[in-house]
């Protein structure tokens, strides 16, 4: 297929080079910053890079929106494109309304992972969730995602919605957590690569037998005493304490369930 | 080297097991229940089963306690041990002089891993932690764990808390995060699995660039609005959304350090 990217960030630009990897060509790569567009242009086989949204006489078949949330619409409104062409988001946030002002058929391509430029992701297990206004763009956007990953799902807004919420907390604040076990460590000159089996281990048993028969620790087994040390050694860090509290309470209360 | 493990539980259990394994032999096995050391003695190759703590004839030259945090000071005071035989408990939280009712040489030795009785662990990447009173026990332990794991560590008291301390943050909180993510998309019918690549994605490079390098989402982008989507969509649901409310805070307060 014939497709253009609007966005270079990390998305745009994993999407980018996995498209053509894949044996697609990528038409045109957009840009506020023309040279920036120019620049992710010039690493792909035959793409151009653009800072116009006028795509009238592109031949693209699929235009790819990956940008901000807050500026799809913008996007939408202004962009100009063949008679044809799909036009998608990539959001996990976002409805399809956010592209009404776009008169052509319409879809969302929504891959869930965590992208940053530096670091290729294996995009065939990358779970990539569809939605689309008609059944010729549902069966285009279909086969997009069926030539990248072998997980295509069909979710509907309410869905993805949750999805995109559910990964805020599995994924961002987890890394947060790990953040917060690597600051305590290094105040006490302790590697935070000692913690890298349990990590591993902790995952791995959540994703095998379900986090709600997985969970281990004080919290869990009620160990007011260990509670209370930790509590008093996270004194002087009233913000990790709080999480530390508020953690133990949800992990306290979730038992009796 | 002969070994009486202290307790049944899953720690105990599977120490008992992996020495064995390595080639020491398991003496005794206590528990309060005798019919439950019983049980656990039978599995092993010549180990006896028992509920009374006095050892004074016990041919072992190492006893591990592996009992809740909270009883070993009362298994110290209660145990009665050949001369020169080691006494270590495996806690990561509680210090060497809950073992100081015990006259015998003394030691620590905590093996950093979630255990469950269901599921074998590897294990030669686990990190095992050592203290001891005398330096004959530091030699013995040290040894004792060399034969288990390639990852021998020697942590004082105040190293060998904060470590634990940030375990309970990587990987009990980290689970209770994954069950929390579980439930929202339980509620829409969307199977947990389609989470399964972005946690390992996260997970991957957290451990391989820094948490501090790899936050992702809202809160780091200070994306306001998806975050009070985020928020209204938990209304229901007040303690996930004081989570979702304090981690986002966390991620943002810390974005600027």
């Amino acid at each position: 297929m014939k497709i253009s990217i609007i966005g270079t960030g990390n998305l745009g630009w994993h999407l980018a080079n996995v498209l053509e990897e894949a044996g697609h060509t990528i038409i045109d790569i957009y840009s506020r910053n023309s040279q920036q567009a120019k620049n992710s242009a010039s690493k792909l086989y035959s793409a151009k890079g653009t800072d116009s949204l006028d795509f009238s006489d592109s031949i693209a078949d699929v235009f790819m929106v990956a940008v901000a949330d807050d500026a799809i619409a913008s996007i939408a409104s202004e962009i100009i494109l063949p008679e044809k062409a799909i036009i998608a988001h990539t959001s996990g946030t976002r409805s399809i309304m956010d592209l009404e002002a776009c008169t052509n058929p319409k879809g969302i391509f929504y891959p869930l992972q965590t992208f940053t430029k530096s670091k290729k992701v294996d995009w065939s297990t990358i779970p990539i969730c569809i939605e689309a206004t008609d059944v010729a763009t549902d069966v285009t956007l279909t086969k997009l995602a069926e030539s990248l990953s072998k997980f295509v799902y069909f979710l509907d807004a309410a869905q993805r919605k949750k999805l995109h919420l559910s990964a805020v907390f599995a994924s961002n604040f987890s890394n947060h957590l790990l953040r917060i076990a690597k600051e305590l460590l290094a105040s006490q000159d302790v590697p935070f690569e000692i913690l890298k089996p349990l990590i591993i281990e902790t995952i791995d048993k959540a994703l095998i037998n379900g986090p709600e028969n997985s969970q281990t620790g004080p919290a869990i087994r009620k160990d007011l005493q260990t509670i209370q040390t930790h509590l008093d050694e996270l004194r002087l860090e009233p913000q990790k304490q709080e999480i530390y509290r508020l953690m133990t309470k949800a992990i306290m209360d979730n038992k009796s369930i």
